[in-house]
């Protein structure tokens, strides 16, 4: 099912990448289909496990949380589940109690349609923010959707759960843990960031490894702090933003449950959820460059992201990226009102090798070749703050006219 | 010297708007020139009072602090100046101890060519981040700029202090405190942000009423934190930012300390600082709305703020704004990641007078109307978070494709 590539995501040269989906953990099946909430495209997608299967899942941290979100965060409480049904097209946000009773009757009708109970599905909804669910196309299109699933269905769910995702986002990977082979795979959605009208970043996450549901959800949390709230393309939180992953122990391998095991088990997973992350800050609303931005050097590990973070969301700096120019001065005035601790002469910036900025003091003759680092498509800047030892690295793109042509003419 | 309007700035009626400066309070002259900074453009400006008068300044929170800010924050302390050098063109920010030495050498100078001690000269400056400060062109430029003081001068230092600002932004009012006319006067530059290597808001404020520093510190912390900590373009925050104040008592009045000329001073303080906020925003790069946003009903009026803040900076609202979208559901989103304490089903949106959310949900058939509202040049947005009773207003302007053109190519 899964072809191997040469490619190896991370330094743990045992996690091999695939060209894999969600479906391609052992026992998982999935569909896409068209079902009417849009006017053409696909819009209903389905992930089914063949037994119940450990979940958990993160939410976004909005005070306005999407209906789905709701209902889901309360689904899951028991960390079990075997089916997801996801809509595009329709954010099923701020919709009050009818909204909330929409979501429950598209667990319900998932259930029934896949002989389950409701309280093994998962909802999900991405598009348009505060318009009712056409509830009509969705009681029409989950049967069919049951219908149409397959193990070779992953392509065909990630195409169903698009927006303005300029492409589909899958991936997977392949490792051996406890002399098991395990399949880790996962597919995503989102242009960076809650588009108009639309919303949201989801991410679906499967394996076939064996997991408690509590040891599950701090993997997944791990994974999460080092893909998708390491990444950021304009700062805004959406009301729907959802990760999930459920875990069905068909490997066939012991349960996971601490050690060397589960370490190996959250690399493979933080590989795909940053490998998909990345897809999802590539295809950032008029993005032309994917932009990391590494700190070390300060006193903890979340002053370390808080600084990166502030620098990877500074207009300034995303429009002299865009623009290709080495303005390191907007770096210090990002890091400077970051509210970490740092000092002007202890700071050290890099453009990729080459050193920028030393001691606070932009390095005399380094202006062409900092300009020529930022011509690429993709771009590595380091920081060093010089106070503690506390690191991270998030990921972001530049911010382009096109972003505000997309974001300032998206219904008219 | 300075001509009345029949405009009035606030609901004290009795603050009268002029076109006056920041020389026009009595015992103050002023001066701009073009010393060689810039390339042909005015770029130094002297502002002095005949007498020594009461100071009090406000500076940036960034960590990154130019050479001029550390030098007046020092300078300041004692509560007394008589005269403010600005140059535009090089922030001196980002220099070292060498900027520091220049910052100094700019008062030094400018106290010889006014027969002052330094310790009475305030410095400031805003430009390209991480070049030398010109010194040769500042040390020829002070004397010739001494010789050019007069009470007319005001405009030609509002010209001086500008960078990209497309024009210049002064203002005045008179009251009547304690029976005696008062004038206070300004200047300010900013366009809206920090620009690329540019930097910066810079504000200064003069009046003939006598008050003792610490008396007009308090003043100024009110009112900065309505206009200029009330506004935002970007988000962004200088390295050189600096507001600052000088007293000279020359109207003739008893020292204003406390009670109700206190207020009024306050009062007519606020107005100034806020309609030269508002100028820096109207100015705001590639803007072409100013838009308030009130938010009512917060647990505090410091929860207010920055939920009003939060959506003010919302690229998906500043965007939508531009493009005449009434996403309120972007506004909503903004208002749920902002932190503070609010519910959907509590929340109202108005734009103008048009009720467009109650209680978090959008209102039926009002899409044409607001689309209608979010045409004009000035538009109000008024939220209820319906929680408590705290209450705040900032000012922002809306996110066109010319701010990233703008600031993605400024030195090439």
């Amino acid at each position: 099912m899964t072809k191997r590539s040469a490619e190896t995501l991370t330094d743990a040269e045992t996690i091999t990448r695939t060209e894999g989906n969600a479906a391609s953990p052992k026992g998982f099946r999935a569909a896409g289909i068209h079902s009417g909430v849009k006017r053409e495209k696909p819009d209903l997608a389905l992930l089914v496990s063949e037994v119940p299967a450990s979940a958990a899942g993160v939410f976004t941290t909005n005070k306005v949380k999407a209906a789905p979100v709701r209902y889901t965060q309360r689904a899951i409480a028991p960390g079990r589940a075997q089916a997801i049904v996801v809509n595009s097209g329709n954010a099923n946000a701020c919709t009050g109690e009818p909204g909330l009773a929409d979501a429950a009757e598209m667990a319900r009708i998932a259930g029934e349609a896949l002989g389950l109970g409701a309280e093994l599905v998962l909802v999900a909804s991405t598009g348009v923010i505060g318009v009712p669910l056409p509830m009509d196309a969705i009681r029409r299109g989950i049967p069919r959707a049951a219908l149409d699933l397959s193990a070779g269905g992953g392509s065909a769910a990630a195409e169903a759960i698009r927006t303005t995702d300029s492409f589909p986002k899958t991936c997977a990977v392949l490792l051996e843990i406890d002399g098991v082979e395990v399949t880790i795979g996962g597919m995503a959605k989102g242009a960076g960031m809650i588009h108009p009208n639309l919303a949201t970043t989801l991410c679906f996450l499967t394996t076939d490894a064996a997991l408690p549901p509590a040891v599950l959800r701090l993997a997944l949390t791990r994974a999460v702090a080092e893909s998708f709230n390491s990444i950021t393309v304009d700062g805004d939180t959406s009301t729907n933003d959802t990760v999930l992953v459920l875990a069905n122990g068909r490997a066939g391998g012991p349960p996971i449950t601490n050690g060397e095991s589960l370490s190996r088990f959250t690399a493979g997973l933080t590989a795909v959820a940053s490998e998909l992350a990345r897809m999802v800050v590539r295809d950032g609303e008029g993005a032309t460059k994917l932009v990391s931005i590494a700190v070390d050097g300060a006193v903890s590990p979340g002053e370390a992201h808080q600084a990166a973070m502030t620098v990877a969301n500074s207009l300034l700096v995303k429009t002299a990226l865009h623009g290709g120019e080495p303005n390191w001065g907007r770096i210090l005035a990002a890091l400077g009102r970051s509210g970490v601790e740092m000092a002007e002469k202890t700071t050290d910036v890099f453009f990729g090798e080459l050193a920028v900025v030393r001691g606070g003091l932009g390095l005399p003759g380094v202006w062409d070749a900092a300009a020529a680092a930022l011509e690429e498509k993709e771009i590595a800047i380091r920081i060093r703050l010089g106070v503690g030892t506390g690191a991270a690295r998030v990921w972001t793109c530049d911010l382009s006219e096109e972003y505000v042509r997309i974001n300032g003419s998206y219904t008219t």
